[in-house]
């Protein structure tokens, strides 16, 4: 038996887990699955006879070390910051790893060590980071090898709810951390090039500059520009390219009523409110209105806001009972966006019959033989219940799919690496597609970074 | 004679210098005046022989010791930051200290050692902060002795051109640190109280929610929110009032103005744009403008702004000269509110024959024998000229009146201090009488905060 040991059962540990146990017959896999809570470990790997569950508290030395010792490979589902001290533990016990975790410069510098003692050390292996890498350079290096000279790449992707379960007037559930969604944007300006010029973008103007994008039986989405684009040039290999540019897809709409937050001050993290425990939903709104001894909150909201009696973004307000004088905030020395958090949870929580859903689409442009075409790939998947998300399939089923194919040898490539070869993204990209998530490419005039089609 | 050593020959030196020089004679002093640039140094010292020039280096430990040993007090001018190894010496030495800077925590820590020691260690002597702290204590304290109960402070101040310099349509120039201008606002959202309900402004909402104050003979200011307001209420013993609020003082129309630049992102300084020194001015703004194929920046900007053909914005956008396609950047690796420094300089920057204003306006409501009042408290101060300009007069003379005093043994009281206290206000407040200095006390019904006098 070949023993893969699992730190941290998250969100998306469901679909990562019950893809391993599938295959630990017929693969002679046992899994220990190690998280801080017992209970949840047990629960997770429901009395399976190819799995021990163990509480593991990866601040303990010794228990780390020792669970580390007896694997053959590591899977990390830690927040990004707790991998470090597995990997450095993986290194010293030669150890393979899989995160699904952007690459920090912590583990960046494990590089040389982990290829001296021919370790794969596997990041970036989920969703977003992860699926978008590998099906952008499948695309990418199909048009390369054909001779094609890449001009364009857009990469977009959402967390949203699904179709059937869409039943507010934001188009929008939480279905990952709320509080990434809430500080999303936030801490610079956004970048990226366009058309061979650098846009930035700062934060209180990010949801008023979203681009629109159409995917068949799913209408359209908006997209709101990520914070650094320009980083990823280099690792797709497209330094030279024209537009670059990557986004965060929402429903139409969306963008511009959460607009509204950043605008009063709402999404800020970085101070304390004055006794938020007992403050109302309607003093925390009031909190960042003008005073005025008459008028009423609705009003100086509205005025602020410029928001006419007719506009759906103050029913989107309404929706939210953010001016109810008897809801407390309850919660003590929090932030604005605390209990922004705490207020958009009460509307904006997945009931048990709820499906979220996926969105990833990328454009790209390139000349090949003289001719300018684009691609466009796009992928929907939609989760099968509140266990099986969306989410946990498109994050967890790469991460398990890298590591049975690391104990392979199929992926063999030593270092820090993330997934743009095509080791790893051909059989991975290949067999995502049973589980249902598959891209679908089509050809179409190339038009460049031009979104209103116009060429007057 | 008594030596005082002044370190830091920068901006508002000349004054204070002055007022020295001219009392040399009479109260028996010496300056020894040390610059990092001997130069600077002669210059303001003009042969004078009560003082001598010399080069200082405080970041060489012997020559600062060797300085400060000489003296009877030190005024320190350098940056804020700067401070504290010269306070540490002064505790060594035994000499007292005068800044016009806020007390830093650092600073703050040497409390003891100083009151131990019996030196006065006077900070936030100069203008704001400084002057405003002394007139508003002067106030606070006649309020308070005859019984009255504080129910408002509200405190603006401004570093303005002079009316008859006032000749763009900013009615601005930089009158002191233009970084400080650009940057001004940032960090954190500004908090304030009002009428009992605490508020908070977003940067992004910062310079739409002005204030308007009336000086007689000046014409109609507005005055946006300082960043932390709540933090002076203990010093002016206020805990308990309704409403407590600070902020900067411009002419009206400017902050509109300005907020142009903070949506665009124009103010950001926390990274470098790429290739900004062979970036022109119009591609400088076309950097914070969405991509389009074929419409102008003028097009774009107008669009995202949503500027009016006719509307007054345009025009003050247009006589920065922004559009410009041949004036280039010449920065490496600037920030965008480095870059826009430089393009503001070039219309703002102080002409030879302009004069700066000084602009400083307190509101003090109270409760007195069962009966509302309210006292506004004004002072206006033009420069003379370029070197005697009224921020120069307004920072250093309160310095320089200081370090007279506590030589004479008039300001006693040890510790690290800040001119809140009736033996450092009452003669300084007075003796500025004297330099033009002058508030204009008027008392009037009390509103509350209540901008628009409504009580339907």
């Amino acid at each position: 038996m070949r023993v893969i040991l699992i730190i941290g059962v998250g969100r998306s540990a469901s679909s990562l887990i019950q893809y391993l146990l599938n295959k630990s017959e017929k693969e002679q896999l046992h899994l220990i699955i190690g998280d801080l809570s017992l209970d949840l470990a047990e629960k997770i790997t429901n009395n399976h006879p190819n799995a021990t569950p163990i509480a593991l508290d990866i601040f303990d030395k010794n228990q780390r070390k020792e669970a580390i010792q007896k694997a053959s490979i590591v899977i990390s589902m830690l927040p990004a910051h707790l991998h470090i001290e597995v990997a450095r533990d993986c290194i010293v016990y030669k150890k393979h790893l899989v995160t699904a975790s952007y690459i920090s410069d912590a583990m960046q510098e494990l590089d040389a060590l982990a290829k001296e003692n021919n370790l794969v050390f596997m990041n970036e292996i989920g969703l977003d980071p992860g699926i978008d890498h590998m099906s952008a350079m499948k695309v990418i290096d199909q048009i390369k090898d054909k001779g094609g000279n890449m001009l364009l790449f857009e990469s977009f992707c959402g967390g949203l709810v699904a179709p059937e379960s869409d039943t507010n007037l934001w188009n929008y559930k939480f279905t990952w951390a709320p509080r990434n969604v809430v500080l999303a944007g936030q801490g610079g300006a956004a970048k990226f090039v366009q058309e061979g010029t650098y846009k930035y973008i700062p934060y209180c103007n990010l949801f008023r500059r979203t681009e629109f994008l159409e995917v068949e039986g799913y209408g359209r989405f908006e997209a709101y520009s990520n914070r650094d684009s320009l980083k990823y040039r280099s690792v797709y290999g497209l330094d030279d390219v024209l537009t670059f540019y990557r986004g965060t897809i929402r429903k139409v709409g969306f963008s511009k009523a959460w607009n509204m937050f950043v605008q009063l001050g709402m999404t800020d993290d970085s101070y304390s409110m004055e006794d938020s425990e007992n403050m109302s939903y309607r003093e925390f709104v009031n909190s960042f209105l003008p005073y005025h001894p008459t008028d009423s909150v609705e009003s100086k909201m509205r005025l602020i806001l410029k928001i006419d009696q007719d506009d759906i973004m103050w029913d989107k307000l309404l929706e939210l009972d953010l001016f109810n004088r008897n809801k407390k905030v309850g919660l003590k020395k929090a932030t604005p966006a605390q209990i922004l958090e705490k207020i958009l949870s009460d509307s904006w929580t997945l009931q048990p019959n709820d499906k979220d859903m996926i969105v990833m689409y990328h454009k790209f442009g390139y000349e090949l033989h003289g001719k300018k075409e684009q691609i466009d790939s796009k992928m929907v998947c939609i989760g099968e219940d509140q266990t099986y998300t969306a989410m946990a399939k498109t994050v967890g089923l790469p991460v398990a799919m890298a590591t049975l194919l690391i104990l392979n040898g199929k992926i063999t490539t030593p270092g820090v690496q993330l997934p743009i070869r095509k080791e790893v993204y051909l059989p991975i990209l290949k067999e995502l597609e049973e589980y249902g998530v598959v891209f679908k490419e089509q050809t179409m005039p190339y038009l460049g970074y031009n979104p209103d089609k116009n060429f007057n």
